[in-house]
């Protein structure tokens, strides 16, 4: 066995905690400059590791950020299924409390979103970017992720509104979708909104993006299940 | 006077041809491969050009990019307006008709949105990567461009449908973000397509643009025209 040899042969556990460290270094870096600006090697300087060693655990930067993107699926759809679950179900889209849960369940999935900016600011380079520069082992686990927690979400929203399985799936592909778009033309702080901010002719295209996204999520709730999606549905007219 | 300074001092007319040059050589390229994929050194290749030469012109791809996608939105917009016009006006969803008015509606924005690749291509990296590496004039031109486009498209529907500007500007917004993100997703001939295609695990998950689409913005006319917007509108439950 050469030296070489037996530095890499880490317990298990020591392996994971390493990886646990460059994941929370990527993430600190991401939240503070952007997914976009952060390289293998200021990962690997915040780490403290050679760029070289930290190859053996993640081979591209995409391979790390694609890892923070399942994790924060797989957070995001915990917490906001906690919090769906506070509020009462309205199985009748006429009923007279219909427009108070609609904005309960689009203000919910929009203020959990928000709250997160980093895996806002992962959703738009996920299909962008991220899925593109690993290998087919690492979009697979990502993707049967992803799909797993569209699907658990969609059946956290079914239990509180009239919405059949393809609706639901349409609700959580929206507010995921419109997160990372809307979050990408408004973060805070970034160039781009500092520069909206000081044109005149251009600070009435800011987007703040809880409000406008619980907007846009209470009419698509509203529209689904007002009117059940395919031909040969009640007329709800 | 160098023969340097002699052929930078073209003609107005001279200049703006070499531009259109670069501009289709690039919509060809990104077409081609994909805007990500597409560098200067490939759009110099493909026009004939030193990339030296062509830094006279256009600075860096994000301003080529941008340039285009100033122009897709402008010919989207009229495009999109001159189909509009041909469905008949619904200012009643309550109305038999609203159904089949939401969907035309719906299904003229999506298709015109899929049938524009290069567009889909353009929409999901404007703000991500296009509009970070280009001065403010650019940025500012564009931006101007494309919050005219959203207003024009969203009064064409508004004289269909009984939306007020706030939702119209939504409906607009949506769909345009929404085919960004979703072609991402989707974009048949990409390798993350074809992987999808190939994975029986994944293979569900594949979304088609223009049905997924028409279906979410379906909903969302008809949850906005149903529900106007904000406290105090009248309950239509």
């Amino acid at each position: 066995m050469t030296r070489a040899d037996f530095l890499r042969a880490r317990s298990p556990e020591a392996k994971a905690a390493r990886e646990t460290e460059i994941l929370a270094a990527a993430s600190r870096l991401a939240l503070l400059k952007g997914v976009r600006e952060v390289t293998m090697t200021a990962i690997a300087d915040e780490v403290g590791m050679h760029k070289s060693a930290m190859l053996r655990y993640f081979e591209t930067r995409e391979d790390i950020f694609l890892r923070l993107a399942g994790t924060a699926w797989r957070d995001w759809s915990a917490a906001v299924r906690d919090l769906l679950d506070a509020i009462a179900p309205c199985p009748d889209a006429g009923a007279p409390q219909w427009d108070e849960t609609a904005r309960s369940i689009a203000g919910t999935l929009a203020g959990s979103l928000v709250a997160r900016p980093l895996f806002c600011d992962l959703l738009a380079h996920t299909p962008l970017n991220l899925e593109r520069n690993v290998s087919t082992d690492t979009v697979r686990t990502f993707k049967t992720r992803a799909v797993a927690e569209v699907e658990n979400v969609g059946a956290g929203l079914r239990a509180l509104a009239p919405l059949d399985a393809d609706q639901a799936r349409g609700v959580v592909t929206t507010a995921t979708s419109m997160a990372g778009a809307l979050w990408q033309m408004a973060a805070p702080g970034t160039r781009l909104r500092a520069f909206y901010e000081t044109d005149p002719e251009l600070s009435h295209s800011i987007v703040d993006v809880e409000p406008r996204l619980t907007d846009i999520l209470t009419a698509l709730l509203t529209g689904y299940a007002l009117r059940p999606s395919g031909p040969g549905g009640p007329d709800h007219g």
